[in-house]
């Protein structure tokens, strides 16, 4: 195993509140002890053309508070061809970088699964992510802010809405993972959650419906999971107007603020626990690994696992949400 | 003039930050000075139906910080009817209701000067509205707490934004007036701000586009008013698409979390000054004003005047858009 | 064991930011199951003085978001006494509530255990403190909102700090407990911690301030749990002045803010999900047991152990804390 | 008049909220009108000193929404002797500056003034400070922001506050104006506001005390301008704690965070128009004045006027907060 000198730090895909966080974590745990860092501008494409720039203990001050990611992101498919990864390693011998941290969610991690099979890079996985949806691992860097942001979006909402006898649907993220959506729901007090983990049954909506919203004749918000499965809340929304026409739907997609804003306590030391455990987990000889918190104690779990998507969400929140919303 | 010894307050149309405090300073001031108050249900729909409740000092404690109105508020087609006011006038003269205070906007004010008309009811109007469209005052309640509410939203989409080549159309709220959209690009740094006031040109929009968002090479967030004459965020998106089909553009659209939320200081206070000077009005034997805000100074406006829908928008603005956005 | 027919809930001690979710929590789990709920105002105090309130479901509609408690709190000396504890016994009795949970810290779980044993009463608590240091569970009810206030006030501090090379000591609550001074250290970026869990030498501060501060020439910020063991912000201050007259020092005390403030995300559902539990818990014939988080699992955590005061303190955090702030 | 090339911009004394918004205003006006900037580092002292860094419209990207200076302050007595201004200015002549910006306050004016006399260079003001302390303009950059941060401390106390009965003073900013005090009261439902503009005599505050606090039996809570004249919270406390050795009295000092944090959306229109403003009036032949807003029209105010320290505050207000806390 040859040892380590310089790590190279990438964030990769959609960023997420955090990733500086991570950045600072993993340059300054690097450069204390004794190694060398170097950033990768733009994800993976910029390992491809060479946007790599040497990184001080100064370069990662005062960027802990601040959403985003300093070095930037990009989805980058010609990572995905054996091509695009071949000037990729090519770049990293020129530039003397002997491993990487990747921070990013799962097309990341995948693409630096590709790559150490082809050249034997050792790299180490940081999941950056809102949509909790990596496994082996109880939270991933984002997923807290955006949390919150939902909560602080609902509450806005629900000032309003509860002037009127409105039925709110309000979509937020997850991809086909269900924590943002049914979590948020908790978090908001929110009525229901429509989530990709759970068939969605027209029957469920309309006794929903019928018991929930009927019932105490005031608004309700009801918290969407985006899915192709959930058909968002464009897709529910549709159908709740075909079945009860007289209803007053509306409709709120909260979009991109989900990935940005200032990253909460928990992300921030989420994400500088595990940038101070990948590069510890390098020098360790680890690879192949993305670093993993489990019972508030850092793991590291095999990409090959992390990437499975099959996540179990907690139908303990389920019937809690159903008793609280009486 | 006849006495007032019982003064009702209404919140109607659409809520805003801010009319908490309001209810509350209508409240106290007319507590102090010896009248009772009581609180009118769901606006004008409350008169109709009687939803009327005495209101002490303690009603009203705690409430300053929340958003939206505890007293509710609903649209009233009824009330648009003769038939509908001559019910909420009766519902005055048995509840001993002698004035009344409406806290709302322009169809509030409209509702308000109607019933005035034909039953001779001394009404002062406070501008409860995020939209700011209303003459003769500077502010309204809630306009500055939707402008952070804004700001807020786009700085979080900045931080996502930033790591991609895209062009984000944001729509906001205003109904046909830009004051949200010009202000809230303003205060976000936004690139542009599209809004009713200003004819919409196509080559101006292209213009900004060669020369804005190509040149920087980075992502550029543009505020669109939502407005019948814009085509809102959504029309504006399809037309860049038509015109540039290779740009990467994304459609938000903030809806009503601009309604809620705390209310900022600014709105507090204003809300605060109007409903000391709306009972001060009315003992004073105004009647059919609104109280506005000119020049930090109490004023009273009539409600012919204050519903023109000619309120200036600012044209230095705009410059100092354009030129802070190179 | 008697049949629960009516669930009584109290909260007691200093409040905390998640309170109220977990009141509606226990309302409406208890509800839901078919059960009647009794409010008791002002802590055990209400208990002894007959303060006590019929509780449904609309009682806990919109608080969800609301800090403090709606059910207020008190300390109550009285309650440490036989004679005040029968006089709450007696009410009991005569109100017919047949359990109690009780939300509150340390000392009011002390109470609820002498309480039981008097009297033979179920009482099942739920840990609701800002200090997160009750043993048994992960964390406790307003921890994580008053980890956010700090995050978010040090941010302001850095603000200004930045721009003047200052020594800032800010000292943040936990009694005698170093969770909230260590963990808001790391997601601040603050330089140190200065927790009672370590002796305080004063080297350590030395040897920080000699390699730290002076290094960079920049403003440092350190954070100090209130203890007699640190002698809090004031005394470490004095301290350093007495060693180092030359430095620019600054003392900030954070305060009450910390115990307010709308509650995050994290805290509504663990208060939530503590409040089902409880109510689970009694149904299910278990009292003297604090509801716990053990692993994102809900566990019951007999009195005797969740105030034994020894609740370790993650040494790796420290550790981390050293290295991300060169 | 000598035609102007290049302009330096300066942040000088005590850092506000906006001052970022202003210097990119600064910055992106001047290049619009063809004009360089350089930016001083650290106030008067890196004129002093040639901390001096030409900038381009990138370096003032992305800032816009940061709290704090990005090119520092400092308070430089240096400043104050003609041997300082005289270095001052062989830096200027060597740089090539023409003419400068300087965001401050009352300090950094009469530095500004001081060294315009001295060299005859053409100086304009922008009023950058919390306290919003000088005169001829309606606000100042930062006085927003700083309200409503008090307001949300306040909001916070309040909420831990009202569980108990207790008499809290909490200190505010604004060295010898009671803007922030008076307002933060109105704003944040404050029972009383302590200010220096009007004479502390303790009957007031015993009445307040026997009328207000001891009739509702419930807590309140007090703003406190820090001043000489007032004592400040502490000496307020101390004075009511001899007199009513029974209340139950608690301080809370709010600190320099009210100098920090993300500016309110107020803060940076303010900002952005000031800095477009003092650009053009640099060019339009304009200096030693400063910009201020009045009716929120952009005006020119000399420095011997803004530094005049008889702004008045509005009486209207004190007798608002007197009616709305009963």
């Amino acid at each position: 195993m040859p040892k380590i000198n310089c790590v190279g730090v990438i964030t990769s895909g959609g960023d997420s509140p955090g990733m500086n966080a991570a950045i600072r974590a993993v340059t300054r745990a690097a450069i204390y002890s004794g190694l060398s860092v170097k950033a990768v501008y733009h994800g993976y494409r910029g390992l491809i053309e060479g946007e790599i720039k040497l990184f001080h203990t100064e370069n990662v001050s005062n960027i802990i508070q601040r959403g985003g990611t300093i070095i930037k992101t990009a989805r980058c498919p010609e990572f995905r061809t054996p091509e695009g990864r071949r000037k990729a390693y090519e770049n990293m011998v020129k530039e003397q970088i002997d491993a990487l941290v990747v921070i990013g969610g799962d097309g990341s991690l995948r693409g630096a699964r590709a790559f150490a099979e082809d050249y034997n890079v050792p790299i180490v996985g940081i999941p950056g992510t809102i949509d909790n949806d990596l496994c082996g691992t109880d939270s991933t860097i984002g997923y807290s802010t955006a949390l919150n942001t939902i909560t602080d979006a609902v509450d806005k909402l629900r000032d309003t809405a509860s002037s009127h006898e409105r039925l709110f649907f309000v979509e937020v993220m997850g991809r086909e993972a269900g924590f943002l959506a049914l979590n948020g729901a908790i978090a908001s007090g929110a009525e229901a959650a429509i989530i990709p983990e759970y068939v969605f049954e027209k029957d469920q909506l309309a006794e929903y419906i019928e018991n929930g919203f009927r019932k105490t004749k005031n608004s309700s918000i009801v918290l969407v999971a985006e899915s192709e499965v959930t058909g968002g809340a464009m897709g529910v929304a549709e159908r709740v107007k075909k079945e009860y026409p007289s209803f007053n739907v509306r409709v709120t997609i909260l979009g991109h603020i989900q990935r940005g804003g200032t990253p909460s306590a928990e992300d921030r030391i989420l994400a500088s626990r595990m940038g101070v455990a990948a590069v510890a987990a390098l020098i360790d000889g680890q690879r192949n690994v993305m670093i993993g918190i489990d019972n508030d104690t850092i793991v590291q779990v095999p990409f090959s696992q992390a990437i499975k998507k099959n996540k179990p969400i907690d139908t303990g929140l389920v019937d809690a949400l159903h008793m609280l919303s009486i």
